[in-house]
């Protein structure tokens, strides 16, 4: 295999220099793109875009047509997991995803199994591989997954949630159920994300949504210690190159220390988090990404430099950050306010080496 | 006027030393309790049940004659002052609170002005002034407010939001116009609470509900530094005794030292804070007031216990703990679950003692 023309990003993950910061965007591949929407057209619905790798190519290359961007993600859902264990994914017009069989009696939950992923999530596998070919290593990929907590939160929620009161009540009252959900998505969580490794994922990331809501304690015992074992599972290299992983909780922000602890190679911050006390707190354990608010891409351009600048100079000039948004980046977003960020990231260090 | 006959809450407040770890929850008045839902269908609906004092004096009383709380907070709605400004306050079924006339124009953000507390919120000091009768000196009564930029993004987005697009953007954008709007919230806000003192409130707390959304930079300019001015205006002894001041940001534990340094007696927390940790981090600058998952109210009952003694334990046997949720109580809780706490809190340390 040929070498990557773009690795700064890799490199930034192992804290190794850089010329410049690299950037990626959560969702980069979304609805604020005119391209996108005109592809899921043609899907005809949200699903199938994912289960087409043709189609699911074809969007994860094009917000790298309009920016240069340093890394490209996989794109799919994060409960194709759930969705193969059977639990019936689709979304609703208008109401996020949803689960026709969300988890509730303690037989389902004895009953779930983890999945083959080259079975039932083998259109993943050949997205992955269909992006590797049409990137021509230009830049690499990410595949990804959601943490167990966060898939668990959807299997027994059934959809999204602003109480999480079903997943919260079995946690305080039938916590053996809800660990015996997490060993299965855990183990479901490896295989998935080791397969991608397999069919050429350069890089993984776990995105940890929900576990946010939890205390300091539960958030430990049901999501972070499960993180950490399948960072533990992970193959470590691929074609003689280490395969880095992020871990990434939004809400997270009082337990940095921890998720910096787990192994990961880096760790994705919220824009709640000052990125350069998280530098200090972290004391390079870990690269981290982020962080910036993504509504101020909705900002003036010279607010958008100058938020931009507030994060790269709150880091300032160490190895190890990869800049991102804090979340997925918003539908209203404008696509030239995205070309003013990521001029920006990239200019900015060569400009203060300039000066 | 005569002497509280429980003071353990205002004491708590003031760091200094009480038998027991006195506690009142967020919403104790509120949709979990039969009898409130049988007077709120009395009332017709909620903004009748906030606006009609001797309604609002009855749901105040409701969990005080349920459970032996050490406080009770005046019955009323966050939105009360920007419905006093002219925006037009509605609950719409099934959607929460809703303004008729949200701020967006330049023209009506400069047209913006304070209402008077006592001409246009008068309905909400006469129920101050019948809770404390009702009260009869049992319990001290807590006055509230919304946070000027908790207020703000209500009034801009004109309800409930999922991403603060709107304030967010003027945020980015026009700064100056977000200033104007927080600048006369904040002399609405004094005047709201001090004309609530006047007329009997024995503490106050202002909810920063939203405050949390917000990068630390953007908190301290947009939130905090308002809360900071309120906190200076406010009326400080009445009747010879202090008057305390707590401040409540959800999701702000990541700006805990912040949050403590701006004057007020208390900071509120939410679960996602290790309480022994936010008591080492504020360094005997505030009492703290919280901190357990409403959520952990679904759970069973040896559960409650062992969830409330992991927040008193973490705390340890040092003054200035007032026990609450770190959120409003969900409308689904059993009422028999909510004495199992009041039991637990109030008995933690005796049972120590006698150990």
């Amino acid at each position: 295999m040929s070498a990557l023309k773009n690795d700064t990003f890799l490199r930034a993950l192992l804290r190794q220099p850089t010329d410049y910061t690299p950037l990626w965007l959560m969702r980069q591949a979304g609805r604020y793109l005119p391209e996108y929407n005109a592809t899921r057209a043609r899907a005809g619905d949200f699903l199938t875009l994912c289960k087409t790798p043709d189609l699911a190519t074809e969007v994860t290359l094009q917000p790298l047509a309009r920016y240069p961007l340093d890394a490209a993600i996989l794109f799919s859902d994060i409960l194709t997991v759930p969705d193969a264990m059977g639990l019936g994914l689709y979304f609703a017009p208008g109401e996020g995803p949803r689960f026709e069989r969300p988890l509730r009696d303690e037989w389902e939950i004895r009953d779930l199994s983890a999945p083959d992923p080259n079975d039932k999530l083998g259109y993943v596998m050949d997205a992955v591989r269909s992006i590797r070919r049409a990137l021509d290593n230009s830049v690499p990929l990410i595949g990804f997954s959601g943490s167990p907590y966060t898939l668990a939160c959807y299997m027994i929620e059934g959809g999204s949630s602003d109480d999480y009161r079903h997943i919260k009540t079995m946690l305080y009252s039938r916590p053996d159920l809800l660990h015996r959900i997490l060993e299965v998505t855990t183990r479901a969580v490896i295989d998935y994300l080791n397969a991608q490794i397999e069919a050429g994922a350069q890089a993984v990331m776990i995105f940890d949504s929900w576990g946010g809501s939890l205390t300091p304690h539960a958030y430990r015992e049901f999501s972070l210690s499960y993180m950490e074992r399948i960072v533990a599972a992970l193959i470590q290299e691929r074609d003689g190159r280490r395969v880095p992983s992020i871990v990434f909780t939004k809400g997270g922000g009082n337990w940095l220390e921890a998720m910096a602890a787990i192994g990961a190679d880096a760790v994705g911050l919220d824009w709640s988090t000052d990125i350069g006390e998280a530098r200090r707190r972290v004391n390079g354990k870990v690269a981290l990404q982020g962080n910036l608010d993504p509504n101020a891409l909705h900002g003036s351009a010279d607010n958008i430099r100058i938020e931009a600048a507030r994060i790269l100079d709150a880091y300032g000039n160490h190895p190890g950050h990869v800049f991102n948004l804090g979340h997925g980046i918003s539908q209203f977003t404008d696509p030239a306010k995205v070309g003013v960020l990521v001029e920006a990231v990239h200019n900015h260090r060569r400009a203060l080496q300039a000066a």
